[in-house]
């Protein structure tokens, strides 16, 4: 029988390539977006592999949606055997503007909803005796950069989390890991390009190469195939031993 | 003429120490904390060292009460020079029953308000061009231990902010660092024991000896002095070049 | 065609399974190892595969040897594609008596041939920019354990070689990573136990449980398999973007 | 009575002053460096500030001479109680021709000699059950830089071995450290931008401000007077419970 995966944030950028790996392999996938079309990229997807799949639109802000999503995932598949927990924003602003509303809506999309869908899924990998929880973390859950405080704050969190996770699960043939890319082109990239633009005045090329490879040792952008075949790595059933990790993906990124 | 420092959570535990070794040096002080003799205590502690003060009652909580504190100690002040963020709480429970509640107040508590006295200091500190700000994080924020997924995820999102906060102050010799205690003999403790020892259905003893100090390769709590003093060093005017870090004062746990 | 892997130490443990993975690849393989019946062990995996190789008998302590096996290598396949820093050797001891003798040849198997070897294949990987380094350090390449000094020092060292060479590398399309194991069933590990089985005075089963699953938060060894697993992982084309990083299979080590 | 401090190089540089900071506050030091005056220099500091103290010009390729100045210092002192490990050497060059006398030399000089001093001073700290070891590792112990693979490898080597010898000394109340200082403008830098000159074929100031200050997000040199007062912090006898811990001194380098 297929294992089922559930992967928040999975009708767009990592998300979508992620599930695309997962359904390659003919697992069960519920996806997960806010994108109105959703629905139909979710559809597609599972079609073209002839995977099993069920679509929500659950809120990562609102818990009892997160709640309802597994309990739906579970009605229909029987378990989530693996929650990634990918969903995720980004806004940058120095500190000394950075809207609070901001503030707390990262915090809540990035760490607080993996904690909800995390406990979610909990009493049902414990009772089956396995479970992979894979958190899409990043580089700045190691290392921080200016005007992301946020972001640098929820991703860092999400690695404790990660942990803790990790401990706990431990009886049971739960792993909880990381993984901590770099910068990959997607569309929340896009939309960080586009802000530092304003920021610093520069040219679209600019900011690449000056400020996010800057960061990179390899002066290229992360393959987003490379994501994939990481979660898929920590996901296999084989990788019991490895867990609590924070596993970077970042170009030389956090070597220097 | 004297520099100015905020420390929250200071009318009791770890804070309370701080404040004192502040008071030692001749430190105006901004005490906070929610005990109901909270400004007996702060007026006592300003008189035994002959200092000037200020005492809050702000929630952690309220970010419109953290801004008003913060407003108050500037017009009384003129400044805040240092800024500790040390109020904390903490809540030990297996993450399948984890209180919802208690993740968003810990989270609200532990790492959110900081964000938010951060970013209300800021202006006075990046005009002055003269900053100090100490986290209070904790060995949580660099690893993880069972049933504390809460704790230890605020703990490891606030070293994330403090790194991202050193970098943003560079330019303005603002600098922001971070203390990871371990096990201190506090009020704090004193109420993980009562939990572990519901949890585990142990002794008092059995807690500190097994579960605590297990922790700890020297097998005693961490002096609350020294805590004190490792505060005190980052709060130097010539600790300008550490910026960033996060200082582990925990008796080796994390060496192993 | 097929790539080129050279494996130190891969006629026993952890090495010879690492080679054992590639040739159920299809790799060329260069062995090497200090046993008497290297050449047979070799020759029969090749066999049992198919595989082209070629076995040394270099000793990680002569440099000469290495260099001499390199060349051998690139005159037979042309290239050396993938390296894998495997040999290593342990001592148990208190620091106060801890033989300098050996402390020299812990640094200089564990850590010096890595160096050596990564010098010699790195001007033909440099000028057919393709390579991949992989280092065998340890979960005591990140934390120590007592009576463990010189080991976990040279670990500890390999991880910082590893960063530095991934650095140099990356214009080169080079990556150079570790791999942080704990506790695997291997020789190596039987003489660990036979050493703090004279040290503590226990039983192999109380060093098992009490000594070394209390490191692991999940209280088995880790597979071999899986440490096969991420080593071909790491040594993949598509890994491009991975580099400089130690990569913990450690069951749960340091995550607590 | 006065405390025994043992420094070894410091006769120049961050040694001498660290040397110099012990000498105001009353130590007896034994200085130790290859300066042909370093007789007078530690004469010098020696009545300045009326102090005891030794001079020994070992080498710190030489177990026997290190051997030899701990026995001397014991003998005129009673106890060498704190232990220094400055002495460190450097060499930039690529990887593929970094010369293997220098590659020896450099983690004799900076992880080797460490290891023999603490074991020469270990039976006498740890029979007064009293012992402060402070290792000057560097921000390359815990990341790495282009064309430093020796030093970088050191200085992690370094930080393992001081959380080996932290775990070791714990019952004992003797504590290990590390120092990682970023950019202190030293002679041993200055002999850096000399070779980085040659390297990259840069002006003096386009490499200390390209490639050195290129690394810190403070962009200035540390004092050195804030290195001397960090290894004092550690070396206090109320910093007992501050142990195998690497703490940096580097104007915000790896937070980024």
């Amino acid at each position: 029988m297929s294992k089922t995966v559930l992967i928040t944030g999975s009708t767009s950028g990592i998300g979508k390539a992620i599930a695309e790996g997962f359904a390659k392999k003919g697992y069960n996938i519920i996806f997960n977006g806010l994108e109105t079309d959703g629905p139909v990229i979710a559809q597609n997807l599972a079609t073209a592999y002839e995977i099993e799949y069920m679509y929500s639109a659950a809120n990562m802000l609102q818990p009892d949606e997160l709640r309802s999503m597994v309990e739906s995932a579970i009605s229909q598949f029987g378990a989530v055997d693996i929650l990634i927990n990918n969903a995720g924003i980004q806004h940058v602003s120095p500190l000394e503007t950075f809207p609070d509303e901001k503030w707390d809506a990262i915090l809540g999309v990035n760490l607080s909803a993996a904690f909800h869908l995390t406990k979610a899924v909990w009493p049902s990998m414990k009772q089956q005796k396995y479970g992979r929880i894979i958190n899409m973390s990043s580089a700045h859950g190691l290392v921080a950069s200016e005007n992301k405080s946020a972001y640098v704050a929820s991703k860092h969190g999400l690695i404790g989390f990660t942990k803790a996770t990790a401990l706990e699960g431990a009886p049971f043939n739960i792993t909880c890991n990381a993984v901590c890319p770099g910068y990959v082109h997607t569309p929340i990239v896009e939309g960080q390009i586009a802000d530092q633009m304003r920021l610093h005045n520069m040219s679209a090329d600019e900011v690449v190469q000056n400020i996010m490879l800057a960061k990179h040792a390899i002066k290229s952008f992360v393959p987003i195939e490379l994501v994939v075949n990481t979660v898929l790595f920590l996901a296999e059933e084989s990788a019991s031993a490895i867990t609590g990790i924070a596993l970077p993906v970042e170009a030389g990124w956090t070597a220097q």
